[in-house]
């Protein structure tokens, strides 16, 4: 690594010189340190010192983790279901968070448990209330895209203290949702980092 | 490294011979492979290979992350109190689970928001149901300890399907309740090892 910092860019033959070894000796330690990230190896050119620390080259893979290899199926519910029938779907599907669609599938709210619980503390029938009384609307609605960094959506569910976010297709009319990102997904990323082979 | 895979252990000195470098040439890179956990150095033997490659060590690094350091205070409510009163603390908390403790300050159970928002269904009146009717209740609750790796809690929580577990204080009544971890504290967990200097 000495010698790639101080005359790098520099060929494996080069290096093998410098060392007194063979290139033939050399090259596993070449391929991982260039594995590593620590140094980079262009054709024709040579090895070069990338400059980044251990830390760094783990922040980046961790920015390589995308939302659409994390994401759960969403479950959604029409704006006109009763809260009741909500609730019920909740169950039924075990989910803590529903997102709510018009009738054109675009969306138009989410619903967490916490809003329900909150509903059903009230004294009206639920059985009588449309969700979208009660659900968080548009345009207040945290989204994210399939291409997105897991990180940052992890980053936004914690400032914006939220359990979950849509995960989003753009169209000319309005968002289509297209998955669901939760702190249990998060979870199990984290858990996922500490397991790789 | 080749050199110290294939003479270590082996000392500062004898690598710089060598490699014809001076040992404060070689000083710099010895530190940084060492501080990455791909050399260890012992006192008055030298420096040895650990065999271990970047994910290792990762995986090693991850171990060394403790519940106490990324734990929440837990919010208790006694087992007598009423379902209602539970939901309006859990409000006012502004938490997701809440531990019921016995007269003794004992852990008894567990309340989920989905524990409150079922009961919140039925029929019966809120506030003439104790909490102890409908809480998951010892010994069937999942608790680990301040000093276990935050890993293999957040892998519990998964296996499990729970949001929260608490961290107890064994005693010779029971368990003093003394912290929480949640999928929020393993989010926060996630973010942080991304933003690492």
């Amino acid at each position: 690594m000495q010698i790639v910092k101080d005359y790098g860019p520099i060929t494996g033959e080069s290096i093998a010189e410098k060392l007194n070894l063979t290139r033939a000796t050399l090259r596993p330690d070449l391929a991982i340190l260039t594995m590593a990230g620590y140094l980079e190896a262009r054709p024709r050119v040579g090895y070069f010192y990338t400059g980044k620390t251990g830390k760094q080259l783990f922040a980046d893979k961790m920015k390589k983790m995308k939302v659409e290899d994390y994401q759960s199926i969403p479950v959604v519910v029409n704006e006109n279901v009763s809260v009741y029938d909500a609730i019920v779907t909740m169950f039924l599907e075990d989910v803590g968070t529903l997102f709510v669609v018009d009738d054109e599938s675009l969306l138009a709210g989410v619903l967490s448990r916490k809003d329900l619980l909150r509903a059903s503390l009230g004294k009206q029938e639920l059985t009588a209330i449309p969700v979208n009384i009660i659900m968080t609307r548009m345009p207040n609605i945290a989204v994210c895209y399939k291409d997105d960094p897991l990180i940052d959506v992890a980053e936004q569910l914690i400032e914006k203290q939220i359990d979950a976010m849509p995960v989003v297709r753009k169209t000319e009319k309005g968002y289509e949702v297209i998955g669901r990102i939760t702190k249990t997904n998060i979870t199990k990323a984290f858990v996922s980092l500490a397991k790789e082979d």
